[in-house]
């Protein structure tokens, strides 16, 4: 059994301290990853190619992923892969297609209409970070809302092997939702890149994806200069709330499937009954010995939090407090429940939603809002990928109805200019009027 | 007559440069702003009533705008701005009515229910800049989407005069959109206040609101520490678009009624027709004669900038390159041309409707994006103030129907306990039907 720590009831003055999530202070490499960006910015491809060389030991390649390695990797792949993955696609497709934001008009007064149109980004930029895994999953979180939305250019950065291959589960994914290009660059260089534009690599209008510290602090430079970019990122959280219903031993695997992540993850079991929370402990402490990853496993779970709130009402708080990325309802009634999340990224209800099912093919998106951002931010969406534009068109009787309060409201604001433009149109309204006396 | 260089048909090469806004570079006024929120960090509402006195010259005063002031505010008001703000409201409400994102729930397979709910954002703060006129428009702006999107606590911080008092506008439009509080508070601690809360001014969730560059820059910071915020800021544009239709007085006004905002207020006047520029540059100088913002009317019409193009297509293209925050259609056909525009904040139909119309009453919301920031970012919105939340429930059948796809990926991707939380559901139903043979 893992030994931890078990908190009762802790009044609510600690909460602050126990919803703190450790904080990650990258302002040290501001300096190494600006540098970085201003050579992307003054030599383009050119640094790009070098930096390759230099910070990731790949040999000289071009940038842009050809149509032949495109093929070979569609041809290569397993066929299980690639049938998981068209599963994962027709579910996240189905529930990004239902998000498609609806445009409006209203006639806000007789002669006055407005509108607002929804349309999609023209270019965004998707990062997917390397390592010896490839993240397909991320691919289609990314790629299907672009999909959605009707991006005209979907551009994909990530970093090759030392070969200067891509992963063929990275291409086959990017195929598969319809990603433009994809180009063998990683790290800051790559958000670089699709910030200020080189010959290969267009600069885009926004940007997106997770990514190591560097990338990361180069989203948030980026971010400076005025590129958009999804969300402020941090490392994933689990919160697992059981009852004594629960099956422990199903709560312990969704809580490994957090802390394998990373030694960073977060990870909290909340509950209103010791016991159960004992039983998981127990079931963490076997299931782990199975691990290939182990040691990361463990060590997030050093972090790891577990609360006991005899009353309902104070762990309902407690959670919506907490704001976690994922909460996982592994509770009787978790429907009930689930009407009182007032902050968080996803929910998973019941015994047989693991936040695995989430992560990979249940539909929704797995980009969410770390660090407690679950309080203002939401998790991406096909209107993370659109932006709206208001329309207005006013008849003179429009502009009669309201004229009169605008240059009202425009003294107020000593905006005499403001107050003109009303009054140089009743003018000619008036005019015509007396033209026609 | 204004003169001003006309560029005609200016080719692509040169379109960066048109579209390039002055560069702010803020950077220099960080050390002083990261000390005034470190001081409000470290002493709270002591450190606001210090910094009220020594920056804005306010005599000691509570922060807090109490009932009595409210009500004082509301009997002193004339009737006819209130009248105005009331029109105003009722226009912004119904639009922004509107905009309530849709609740989705999708079943994406048999077993697999997800869905997405949309819910207020708890407490928001609204910044409303100080200044000898009271910005009431933006009250509006920011407090009556809070008020749609149904956020539990709305705060405001404004700057008093010197004597310690709110300017009555400020306060009859607050109370009209049902804002909570009204602190009396500006500049970069206001924002420091909402960041990291006091005993007065409590900590929110997302900042919404306009302000000097100290304001910005104090933004910029809080975002780097994980608060959300509306937009990036930049002085007010306007994109008037005329052809040899249009009326030119209409156009005039329209242009100085964004040049009076400041100098730093970017103009572009865009046309096929060279004639029509000139008459449109001819009525600026009458018009301009008679605005007491003369002077900061002038310096913001150097930077002027008047572009023909002779071919619509290209015309179009530029309008777009552009990304305007106002857009001005003042041309024949307006609808058509309006269906063309792919990037702008808010677009503004046919001769009757000018910009000023839109900033005040129209409807839309005039908190929109700038700098070419239209291209990833869209105006103030309901759900500007709201966050959705992600929900999913699988039966056993759902779980069975996608256990393998995701085992297959978390494979791939060498995360063995994602696919053990599959697996060991995946055990107990199996057991479960083979106890059942």
């Amino acid at each position: 059994m893992i030994q931890m720590n078990i908190m009762l009831n802790p009044n609510r003055g600690l909460w602050p301290e126990l919803c703190q999530r450790p904080v990650m202070d990258n302002a040290a490499l501001t300096p190494l990853v600006a540098d970085i960006m201003n050579q992307v910015k003054l030599f383009g491809d050119k640094a790009l190619l070098e930096l390759n060389e230099t910070i990731d030991g790949v040999k000289r390649c071009a940038l842009r992923v050809s149509d032949e390695e495109w093929e070979i990797a569609a041809d290569g792949l397993n066929s299980s892969l690639k049938a998981a993955m068209q599963t994962a696609f027709g579910n996240i497709l189905a529930f990004h297609r239902a998000q498609v934001p609806a445009n409006i008009e209203v006639q806000t007064m007789p002669g006055i209409r407005c509108s607002r149109q929804w349309l999609p980004l023209q270019r965004v930029g998707l990062y997917i970070p390397g390592g010896s895994a490839p993240l397909c999953s991320t691919v289609l979180m990314l790629a299907i809302p672009a999909l959605v939305a009707g991006c005209s250019e979907v551009v994909l950065c990530t970093p090759p092997n030392q070969s200067g291959n891509i992963n063929p589960a990275i291409l086959y994914a990017a195929r598969l939702c319809g990603v433009t290009a994809v180009y063998k660059c990683g790290g800051a260089q790559a958000i670089a890149a699709m910030t200020y534009g080189t010959d290969s690599i267009p600069r885009v209008d926004k940007i997106f994806g997770p990514g190591n510290q560097y990338v990361t602090k180069a989203k948030q430079l980026a971010a400076l200069e005025g590129m958009a970019i999804d969300m402020p990122a941090g490392p994933s959280e689990v919160m697992v709330v059981v009852d004594k219903t629960s099956n422990a031993s199903f709560a312990a695997a969704d809580l490994l499937s957090q802390a394998e992540h990373g030694a960073d993850s977060q990870v909290v079991l909340l509950s209103n009954n010791v016991e159960k929370i004992n039983e998981v402990l127990t079931e963490v402490g076997e299931q782990l010995q199975r691990l290939p990853r182990k040691a990361i496993a463990l060590a997030a779970l050093t972090n790891c939090r577990c609360i006991v709130f005899d009353e309902e009402e104070i762990l309902v708080d407690f959670m919506n407090a907490y704001a976690p990325e994922h909460l996982i309802l592994a509770i009787e009634n978790p429907e009930l429940r689930s009407a009182q999340v007032r902050n968080a990224g996803s929910v998973f209800l019941g015994p047989y939603t693991p936040e695995a099912a989430g992560d990979y093919a249940t539909g929704t998106n797995h980009t969410l809002p770390t660090n407690g951002a679950a309080r203002a931010w939401s998790g991406l969406g096909v209107e993370s990928f659109m932006k709206s534009i208001t329309f207005q068109s006013l008849t003179q009787q429009g502009l009669e109805s309201i004229g009169n309060a605008v240059m009202e409201l425009a003294k107020a604001e000593q905006l005499q200019a403001h107050s003109n433009a009303i009054a140089i149109r009743l003018a000619t309204f008036q005019k015509n009027n007396d033209a026609k006396i």
